[in-house]
C-alpha cells in the first residue's frame, strides 16, 4: 500500500459531484428518517453486486436488469424489503425509478432502487409517491449525508459512513461510501450477501470492467468476510457510482500502477465499512477478528474460520468473556478439513492458550483479561501448510435475540 | 407398524437383567450425582456410534477400541468431558475402565466409560477412584434410574426416560432408554452427533451385526434429525446394549419379521428420545417440526429441513411466537436446492400461509396464535417431486444466550 489517504466526513457524498439527502415519507412510525436518494450531477458508470439468494426482493431484479446503464439516481426506502410482493412488487419498483426518473429529469433508465425492512407486505404507494416528491425537491436544496445515513438505517443503532481522499497522478480523487446493515448477515462464498445496502461513490474516471472487477476484489476481502449470523438476504444490494468528475487520466489498464492504487483504496474502505457493519451487528458487543493460518489450502483455512464464526457456542462464550478454547478446538474438529490437533496453536491476542495438545494453563488464566475490550483477535495457527484465511464476527447476546425475536422482517 | 407397545418407568434399566444407579464423587459442587453406572447381569452385544467431530475425547477414543467386545458395565461421569487432555486423560480413562472391571469383577476389556462436561480440564482421579469404589457398592445394593439420570445431566433441566414393553412371537420383550444432552447439539450426515450421551438396553437375543444395523437406522431418523444449535460435541456416544435375557428366539435374519418389529420399536424409542432432548434444549421453549415435502430429491429436502432449523433467525421468530415466513422464504431462498417461489406452499400448523408467490393475508393474521404452542409443525412443500424430509429444532431464547456465555464446556 504504502500510499497516504486522508480520512474525510461525508461519506457517499463526499466524492466531487455526488449529493444525497433523506426525509420522511411516512413508512417509519413516528417521522423517522425512511427515504433517502444518491444523485450524482452526471451519469455514472456502475460495479454492483446483488444477493445471490434464490430469492431476490424485487428492487433487486430491476437493478440487475440495469446493470449495464449509466446510471445518475438511487432512490432507497426502508421499513419495507419490496420483497415476496409479487407482481405488485414489481411494478412498484418499476413506478419508484420511473418517478425518480421524472422528478429529477433523468434519462429512462438511469434510476436504480433499493428496499429494506419487512418481507412480504406491499409498498404503500401513495407513502412513496410522497417521498419521491419530497426527496427530489430537498436532494436541490441541500446535500446532507447524514439524513441519507439515517433515512436507510433499520435495527441499525449507527451511522455507517467512511470516505477517503487520495493521489492519483498528482489529481486529487475520493472514495466515499454509506452503508446500513446489522443482522441477517452472512456472507457466501461467490459474491457477498446480508442485509446490507452499500453506497460507494468515486469521482476517479474509470472503465467499467475494471471497476466491476476491483469492487468484486474488494466485496471478497470485505462483505464477503463478515458474518453476524448465519443468514443471507434477499435483499442485499452493493452499489460503485463512478463519475469521473475528478478528471484523472480514465483507468484503462488493469496492469498499471493508478488501477492497483484505486483497488487497493477500495479494498480498504469496503473493509472499514465491513467492521462497521459487524461492530453494529444486531445485538454484538465485540468485533472478532478470526484468522487461520498455516493451513493446506486456503479452502480448509476458510471453511475453519467460518465454522467458528458462526457457532452459537463460540459466539456466546465471547459475549461473556469466556476465552473458551474447548468450543474453538471442537468447532475445528467438525469442520471437516485436515489438520492435526498436536500441531494445533491457539491464540487469544497475543496470548498462546493452546499447543501441543493441550492447554496452556498459565496463559488460560489470563486469557479473560483478554476477552474484555470490544475487540477480540483469535488466530488458529494450523502448523501444517501456507495457506491462511480470515474473517471478521460478532457475539451472540440477549439483544439479538430480543430484536430478532419481535421484528418482522 | 401396528403393534402394540406398552410405556414402560425405569429407562435403561426397564429390560430384564440391567441395573443402574448414581451417586455423588464431588466432581460436580454442591453434593449434585455426577457419577453414574449401567450394569447388565449378564455381557451384552454392542451396538454404537460415536461423535464424528476429529476431535475425540479420550473415553470415546478408549470405547471405539472395544467396540468389538462383549460389554457389562458402561460408567459415566459428568462435570467433565475428559477431551483435549492429552496423555493423562487416556490413562485417567483406562483407569477408570480397569476399576471398574476390578469392583465389579468382570473379565478384561467389559467396562465401557463416557464423560460429559466440561473440555480441557484433567479428571480429579481421586475423585473419580472414590466415585467408582462407592458406585460399585450402590450398585449392589440398588438399582434406581432415577439417580442414574440425574447422575449424567450437566445444562438438563429434566430427567429423560423412554422404555416400552412389546412382544416377539409371543415372548414380552424390552427396549428401555436413558440420555441426557440438551446443548452442542447438531447432527450430521452420516452418524450422530450432539453433547449427548443415549444409553439404550435390551433384553432382546439378536446377532451383534442386525444390532449395529438396526441402530445405524434408528439413528438416522432420529439423533440425526434434532438440531438445537450448530455445534457438534467431542463425546457424543450412543450406546445399545443387548443381553438375551427375554429368551426369544435370537433374531438372526435382517428379513424376519422379528427383525422389522424390534427395529420399528428402537426407532420409536430413539425418536421419543430425540424429542424430549430437543424439548430440553438449553434455554428452549418450543419443539419444532420442519418438514419439506415434494422436493425433487431427498438431499435438497434435507438442506431446505437443515438451514431452516439452523437460522439463527427463525429460531428467534419462533421464540417470539412470530409467524415469520418471510425469514423461512429466506432460508429456502439460500439453501442452494431447487425450486421455484411460484410453487411453494408453506404451512403453520395446518394454516396455508404462503402460496403462489404471495403470503395468505387471512390465514397470516391467524398465524400467530397456532405459533404459541410448546409444539408448532412447519411445513415446506415444493410442490415439484415426490421426496421428503423432517427435522425436530427449538427455539433460540434468551435462556440459550444465559447458559452458553459463562459454561465453560
Amino acid at each position: 500500500m504504502g500510499q497516504l489517504m486522508e480520512n474525510l466526513e461525508g461519506g457517499v457524498t463526499a466524492p466531487i459531484g455526488f449529493r444525497a439527502t433523506g426525509v420522511s415519507c411516512g413508512l417509519k412510525a413516528g417521522g423517522y428518517k425512511d427515504f433517502g436518494i444518491v444523485v450524482s450531477e452526471v451519469p455514472c458508470v456502475l460495479a454492483a453486486a446483488f444477493t445471490s439468494n434464490k430469492i431476490k426482493a424485487a428492487p433487486v431484479l430491476l437493478d440487475m436488469e440495469r446493470a449495464q446503464n449509466l446510471i445518475s439516481a438511487i432512490v432507497v426506502n426502508s421499513a419495507n424489503a419490496n420483497c415476496l410482493t409479487g407482481e405488485q412488487g414489481e411494478k412498484d419498483a418499476r413506478e419508484m425509478v420511473d418517478l425518480v426518473e421524472e422528478k429529477l429529469e433523468l434519462e429512462a433508465g438511469q434510476a436504480m432502487v433499493a428496499s429494506t425492512g419487512i418481507i412480504g407486505k406491499p409498498l404503500n404507494m401513495s407513502r412513496i409517491r410522497y417521498g419521491i416528491e419530497k426527496i427530489a425537491n430537498a436532494v436541490r436544496a441541500e446535500n446532507n449525508w447524514e439524513n441519507f445515513s439515517h433515512a436507510i438505517m433499520t435495527t441499525d443503532t449507527r451511522m455507517k459512513n467512511v470516505a477517503f481522499e487520495f493521489e492519483l497522478n498528482g489529481k486529487k480523487v475520493h472514495l466515499g461510501v454509506t452503508a446500513k446493515g446489522s443482522g441477517m448477515i452472512k456472507p457466501d462464498l461467490n459474491v457477498l450477501h446480508a442485509t446490507m445496502l452499500v453506497f460507494i461513490s468515486t469521482d476517479v474516471a474509470i472503465e467499467k470492467k475494471l471497476l466491476q472487477a476491483a469492487l468484486e476484489k474488494a466485496i471478497e476481502l470485505s462483505f464477503n468476510r463478515i458474518s453476524v449470523d448465519n443468514d443471507t438476504s434477499t435483499n442485499d444490494s452493493v452499489f460503485l457510482l463512478s463519475n469521473g468528475q475528478a478528471e484523472n487520466e480514465p483507468i484503462r489498464d488493469s496492469k498499471s500502477k493508478e488501477y492497483d492504487l484505486f483497488k487497493e483504496a477500495l479494498i480498504q474502505i469496503c473493509q472499514k465499512m465491513g467492521k462497521l457493519i459487524v461492530k453494529d451487528g444486531e445485538g454484538a458487543t465485540k468485533l472478532v477478528y478470526i484468522r487461520v493460518i498455516h493451513a493446506l489450502t486456503v479452502s480448509d483455512a476458510e471453511k475453519i474460520a467460518r465454522v467458528i464464526a458462526d457457532s452459537f457456542l463460540v459466539k456466546t462464550a465471547i459475549f461473556g468473556n469466556s476465552p473458551n478454547w474447548g468450543r474453538i478446538m471442537g468447532a475445528l474438529g467438525y469442520s471437516k478439513t485436515k489438520f492435526d490437533p498436536q500441531k494445533v496453536k491457539l491464540m487469544i491476542n497475543e496470548l498462546l492458550i493452546f499447543e501441543n495438545g493441550e492447554v496452556n494453563r498459565q496463559n488460560e488464566s489470563k486469557a479473560s483479561a483478554e476477552m474484555i475490550p470490544n475487540e477480540v483477535n483469535i488466530t488458529v495457527d494450523l502448523g501444517l501448510g501456507h495457506q491462511e484465511f480470515f474473517v471478521w464476527t460478532s457475539d451472540l447476546t440477549y439483544d439479538y435475540v430480543k430484536i430478532n425475536a419481535h421484528y418482522m422482517s
